[in-house]
């Protein structure tokens, strides 16, 4: 603590997350330096990233690319990511690349950011025991997962509920026939949030909050009847603990994803950065709460179903919702055909309980394959 | 901590807040147990509670009324508040009378579980050096200040905002010209809250409001400036932090002042008491607020001042709205003269700094005997 600079190295650091994450670092240059830069396909930008922040190593995917006199060294993710000089790994590499990276990060004890939602879904049980054998931290960065995390700290017994928040995206009280005609361009737009196309379609799906109850289960380790959901349009409350005694803390803000990152960067400090919003309360006249529609919604009821299952069915989950997204993304499939595709791949899975790596990376692979003949078929 | 039973003295055993603690107590009987019971007028009730709670030290204002062979040892408030075999003393005495008792359980270094305003607000900066002196723990057990303590759990760093949320009484939406004709009985009419008809009448006046933030800037070291009220009718959220990064925790339940006493008395633990109700979010549809209207409700406004004057000028505040309150409710005086006689007294008080206990009694005594003065000579 006190006035330490931390190292960083920071997967993923094109993408909105990875973004954000160098706001943050931009804002507070006394408190982090960047060790470490991973980047995928936007080499404009890392190049820039680069230039600004000056790391001594770096990944991309398409290395030829990058200029080639820069003052850096090559690695791959798994390499940056167990980096002795890194005190905290920013995992803000999306999709099942993310998982390898996490848990080289885990393995090597690091204090890890975690925004990529696939490294726990897809082997919470795995990433979590390696977490514990080397004494990692996995620090969350999603906003919900945030929030809960804010309100246990302190608190020495278990929660008795997570409540996570959703905003219940933008077609929230559309019915299941307004759904069937919804385009991608609609499904993008999302109320408060901005946020990666995959994650504002898994958004308007509510499968995002499907998937975020499978990583609450295994950041937080209750049982997935003691996680709820609740919509909150405004997006103000991210979440809320529900304690033995039954009294509730929940953790405010406006939607900004920098608070959540700042605070995983600082932990168990706070620090101030005059760039983040404060809520003003003379603007804030009414906070609303639904519940959420399991009916018009499907996707939610999959995600609980699947975590239920455990095994490998979240990774096949997760696989055949990011096929699907992507079928729907490229107008293949209709809104609705992603439930009903995932649905039909979940049902058809032969899951294998405490799977290992290979294992999950096989029904991943099995899913993805699935979902396309899936979609495939509908389109003959 | 694990499965001690804690010795419990509660002094105002009779009032509205002992007899929710006896409700803790009685749910929770191997957690608790009754040492020593103090009340004042109500005789025959405190007399059942001897009778079920079979207190070792019994403090009755008037003694006599008592049975005669009851097998307990008769003691002073001051000396119950003493008691070495006290783990913690509940302060639910009302009015001045609190103070006294109170001082002697910091002095003697108890866990101090305190629902009596006028300690702190008399007595603030006493109260609290004898408890740093003493390493005694003062825990709140009105709802807005529990609120306020459970949120900071486990945070290192002094917060930059407290939001005392307020439920606006019942007249909320009145005007000047309305509250002038306010009879007792309305005022008595509280929308959310179960309490004595004293904290009742300053919830209606928003003098309660104010007296609870001269509370919360000794209770959590604050200046006044970083401490803010917000009308929240529901009275849902009974208050909120706010952190120097922007984040904001806040404590929810329904109006239930079990579970504040029940969070002092288990402090750092929480217990399950299934008598304590759980928000159910099916039916909570919305929760709103709105900026406390100063002009209206000048009372808020006359706290804030007194707080900021410092010295005696609490004291001289907390006296005069005590027997305006009385006048109120004798229907010797208007609703709204409460905040024109207390104005009034604190404008000819003669403020003395870093008043000692003698010098805050006289500064009580002068202020009573103003505001007797003023209301007569409304009457004459």
């Amino acid at each position: 603590m006190g006035n330490t600079v931390k190292q960083l190295a920071v997967l993923g650091s094109t993408g909105s997350i990875g973004q954000q994450t160098l706001e943050v670092v931009r804002a507070l240059p006394h408190r982090f330096q960047i060790v470490g830069l991973a980047a995928g396909k936007n080499t404009d930008l890392l190049a820039r990233q680069i230039d600004e922040f000056k790391p001594d190593f770096v990944y991309c995917q398409d290395e030829k690319a990058l200029p080639p006199k820069a003052e850096h060294k090559l690695l791959s993710l798994e390499e940056m990511a167990g980096l002795p000089q890194v005190d905290t790994v920013v995992i803000a590499t999306s999709g099942k690349a993310g998982l390898a990276p996490t848990l080289a990060a885990v393995k090597a004890g690091k204090n890890v950011a975690l925004a990529n939602k696939e490294s726990l879904v897809m082997a919470g049980e795995i990433v979590t025991n390696e977490a514990k054998l080397n004494t990692a931290r996995i620090m969350p960065i999603d906003s919900e997962h945030s929030a809960i995390w804010q309100c246990l700290k302190g608190e020495t017994q278990p929660a008795s509920r997570l409540i996570l928040t959703a905003s219940g995206g933008p077609f929230r009280h559309y019915s299941p026939a307004q759904l069937n005609g919804v385009t991608a361009e609609q499904a993008l737009r999302h109320p408060s949030w901005q946020m990666g196309s995959k994650v504002t379609i898994d958004s308007a799906t509510l499968m995002n909050k499907g998937l975020e109850i499978i990583e609450a289960r295994w950041l937080f380790d209750l049982p997935f009847d003691n996680i709820s959901v609740l919509i909150h349009p405004q997006s103000i409350i991210h979440s809320m603990v529900e304690f033995i005694d039954g009294s509730i803390k929940a953790q405010l803000s406006y939607p900004d994803m920098r608070l959540p990152i700042q605070y995983a960067l600082s932990y168990p400090e706070r620090l101030p950065n005059p760039q983040l919003p404060r809520l003003d309360w003379s603007n804030i006249r009414e906070l609303t709460f639904e519940q959420p529609d399991l009916d018009t919604f499907p996707c939610l009821r999959l995600a609980i179903e699947a975590g239920k299952r455990g095994g490998t069915c979240p990774a096949v989950l997760c696989a055949a919702d990011e096929v699907a997204v992507e079928l729907f993304l490229s107008q293949r499939i209709r809104f609705t055909d992603i439930a009903r595709v995932v649905e039909q791949t979940l049902a058809e899975h032969k899951a294998i309980a405490h799977p290992a790596l290979e294992e999950i990376m096989a029904a991943d692979a099995w899913a993805r394959e699935k979902v396309t003949q899936l979609a495939s078929g509908d389109n003959q």
